[in-house]
């Protein structure tokens, strides 16, 4: 049963879809353990699944299928367990953070146009992978400082028009994001009613914000902020979450622990 | 019958095609005697035109022809008949002259690159009467200084691979680029043994380049510089082109009619 405080902040997300509690749990050990030695305890887990409105059988058969997996391990430290990103999990944290955590780009970031040569799959697939998105045919938006393929015809981004800017937005999000923005844009004015947030508060709305963030964000590359539309609803929750973060900093374990305890 | 000098020059062209006399007579004009007030003699063009290899009949034909449409008009001085451009045909003229007469371009001239929104024959019409030339789909070269319609994205052309460069050759145009650049060659491989060139072999030279010339180049978009592949015929042939005009300027019509005189 979720807490009083992060009940309303669940409901907002509730409606967004992708809540399998294995991904959610990813995001919560991404989010509060990432560091090497970092470790949760079973009752804080517990404590944040069922504030988070998870069921204790959900957690433990998630808790099961991440162990099997190679993301997590757990030790029993006394009576209790102690729940710990793997060196493989850690490392898979690792490589989708930069992303995740990145501050919201400089709309004034240079940016450039890749030509190719032809409509080959190889280039295609040589431009995606060094991140740059496909425009026009046979042309490609990148950041400034990314390296095109050999043979193709590199321009300099100018000042982008509207149809181009929505030429990068990847389409297939754009109503996952609308809804992420309603969902940000409804926790953050809950959150002006909170006078103050215990850690097992914050760990609550953060798990929430990077765990929806993340499903969207790492599923585009990033687009580079020269091109970016200041309206788009990706950018706009961009901002929220930086902003989110950036308020509710991340919780130290010790004070979980102790919340958890006391609670 | 051509003169034993003009003779070889004429050879060297014979095989480009596109020998129409009445074209042929408008080149002549329009290098010769582009000037208000500027007239060429009955006897001269006879004369000309017969170095050219052109029967009398037909030169009559052609000026038949081009009286009708407005292009030449005729005027008897004394015994002779004097022919001369009309304003109509002057104005024609002096539109097509910049592009005939243009230097070869600065290889490091700048451009810029235009795509735009959609695949619109609107845009793509106003992009063409702009000078723009299609590259790529939805992507257009032009100078730098050429204005894009409204509403696409303009980027600065940087040094461009080899197929961007042969995307904005005039394909249909390649073997009779070809061609023309055979006959300058030979023509200037010829005039190495000419020691002295009177008016009216100028004349005929001057003719037989600016005709085959304009020929083909008023049927493409200029090529801004900085996109040219420096071995692309069409452009080894404005050099040659260039370089013979420059060796042998137009002569005065004044010399031209004591040539004739004494010829």
């Amino acid at each position: 049963m979720p807490s009083e405080q992060s009940a309303p902040l669940v409901a907002a997300f509730a409606g967004l879809g992708g809540q399998r509690v294995w991904s959610l749990m990813i995001s919560l050990f991404g989010d509060l353990a990432q560091g090497n030695g970092d470790a949760i305890d079973g009752p804080v887990l517990s404590s944040i699944m069922a504030a988070l409105d998870v069921r204790p059988e959900a957690s433990r058969v998630a808790l099961h299928r991440l162990r099997n997996d190679g993301w997590l391990q757990s030790h029993k430290v006394g009576r209790i367990s102690q729940h710990s990103l793997t060196a493989q999990g850690r490392a898979e944290s690792a490589a989708a953070s930069p992303r995740i955590y990145a501050a919201p780009p400089d709309l004034s970031e240079p940016w450039q146009m890749v030509m190719t040569e032809e409509n080959g799959r190889e280039t295609d697939t040589a431009l995606r992978a060094s991140g740059f998105i496909p425009a026009l045919p046979r042309a490609y938006v990148g950041r400034a400082d990314s390296t095109a393929p050999k043979g193709c015809l590199a321009l300099r981004g100018e000042t982008p028009p509207d149809w181009l800017r929505r030429a990068v937005e990847p389409a297939d999000l754009a109503s996952e994001y609308d809804a992420l923005l309603v969902a940000l844009s409804t926790a953050e004015n809950e959150l002006t009613r909170v006078h103050h947030m215990d850690a097992l508060g914050v760990a609550v709305l953060r798990c929430l914000i990077v765990h929806n963030w993340r499903r969207l964000v790492l599923k585009h590359p990033a687009l580079p902020g020269g091109v970016i539309r200041p309206d788009w609803s990706g950018y706009q929750c961009h901002l929220l979450v930086d902003q989110l973060l950036h308020r509710y900093p991340q919780p130290a374990l010790q004070d979980l622990a102790a919340t958890s305890a006391t609670g």
